[in-house]
């Protein structure tokens, strides 16, 4: 059984009460108090296979906190209040925890995120687990692309595992001014790579998409590479399929478009964003070139995580 | 630096904002939303630390959640909804799994409580964190005790190791009654051992306490391991110093020590309530039996947690 048809199995009849709006399947969970939506998040990291010993500690903690804020922009979000669990070796070493903490700590003052507590327990490996509280006033969920969607990605993409996976910044900001200015059908974070999480949205949806290869928005460093390694992946490939890119992937109504980038262009004129295809009827994905279509390859960066 | 160095490092000037009520170093954060009290929690079990390979899973997803659980009636408060993140070895095997999930959700439809979602992760052992949400009317916090209190736990104590930590009943219901009609000073689970988490209170609240060796209630197994086994623990011994007895500990001014125990008897007559000591005004913890004063064991069982 792969990690994926557990998932599916063990998310089978969870329980549930009155308080659950969005179980599991979408960036957070979303719960209903008295009126108001909270945004509920886990996400954990792990040595040698989030990080390595080699990775700087403050970078560590950043990342693991990070993760989390980038689940919470992509419900168009505010985070509130994190729990952090750290599991530690027999002989950790102290000073690289505190650098770590710093890290966590650096970054949930920059996003006014309270640290509640949290807690050690001993691990072979260590590994790092962050809970997040946030608010919402319009959760956008992942199952409202509609057929005709203009689809639209935030940055550029590929080549994330050369240092962008430990420095991105979550988009939480772009994320709440894009629900509060126009009606956003359905989003989500980066975190499988293009391909793949598109797919997610797809899915949830019950719909298709057809993408422009020549819009999709490819970074420096996966071009870099191609260019330098003869073993790299070609750009394109690297941006629809890398991992960890963070970035926000959204769909609106196609006469919602050409206002949407106008405003995007004054708000946030310096973060690229690319209208990259749009929603179809028909289910599969379909990438066009100067040549035709192709199809997409079907998954991006295959990590464990659940989303 | 040993862990509780470690920690006590680590939550020294961490980031806060206006939603936080209270931090780190209570059984759980709570957390101010629109004038409710919001309380979270997360707690992580790892194997060959809190369970073995032996241990029956549905057991191991049961106490993943019932220590959590126990948090939260420490607090008086009711459990909303978890989050579970499981890491996973290469070789993990799904039933087992599946069976951890059975233990979890068991548990979780008895309290009403949402299984909102989670992630699995790679990991070279397994472990499990569970984070959970909860509110409370009135949040019993561990700082509250003054002198003149009498002291309560409920519960026979000791030799929970043998079986009872995997089987424990969180005071859910217990904890909410005492805190609607009494005014209960302060309160916290036994996770760590009478001694240890009685001076996780006076710490808190700035005092001492005199208990009565013979009004401490000792669990049959802790008896009968002291009959059988020559190298046991004396159970008064084991009563004072074994953890996860997941029992609650508090205190009340004296003037409300009968008329509580009277209708505790009365409300929950199946479940033994005994009142095992005063505060005091000297910071110390004495055990006062037949011969007169001794001073008790510094720790409990020391488990690596931070709470």
């Amino acid at each position: 059984m792969t990690e994926f048809e557990l998932i599916a199995r063990l998310t089978k009849n969870l329980p549930t009460n009155d308080h659950l709006v969005v179980g599991p399947g979408d960036d957070c969970a979303v719960l209903d108090f008295r009126g108001s939506q909270l945004l509920f998040k886990t996400d954990a990291i792990v040595e040698d296979v989030h990080f390595t010993a080699e990775t700087p500690p403050e970078k560590i903690g950043r990342k693991a906190l990070a993760r989390n804020l980038s689940d919470i922009a992509a419900m168009a979000g505010t985070p509130t209040a994190a729990l952090v669990t750290i599991g530690l070796p027999k002989n950790f070493d102290a000073a690289r925890i505190e650098a770590i903490y710093s890290g966590i700590n650096a970054l949930a003052r920059q996003h006014n995120v309270a640290i509640a507590g949290g807690e050690t327990t001993s691990a072979p490996k260590m590994f790092i687990s962050v809970a997040l509280l946030g608010t919402t006033t319009k959760a956008i969920r992942r199952n409202g692309a509609k057929v005709g969607d203009a689809i639209f990605v935030t940055g550029t993409l590929g080549g994330s595992l050369l240092g962008w996976h430990l420095d991105f910044e979550p988009r939480l900001a772009e994320a709440r001014w894009l629900a509060e200015k126009f009606s956003i059908h359905a989003m989500i974070d980066l975190s499988d790579g293009l391909a793949g999480d598109l797919r997610h949205i797809l899915t949830a949806s019950g719909v298709g998409a057809e993408l422009l290869g020549s819009a999709i928005p490819i970074s420096r460093i996966a071009k870099a590479l191609a260019r330098e390694e003869s073993s790299a992946k070609p750009p394109l490939l690297a941006a629809l399929t890398d991992g960890e890119d963070f970035e926000l992937l959204f769909t609106v109504a196609s006469k919602d478009a050409v206002p949407l980038a106008d405003a995007w262009k004054k708000q946030f004129p310096d973060l690229k964003l690319s209208c990259i295809g749009k929603i179809t009827a028909d289910k599969s994905v379909r990438l066009r070139d100067k040549n035709g279509f192709k199809p997409v390859p079907q998954h991006g960066y295959t990590h464990f995580g659940q989303s």
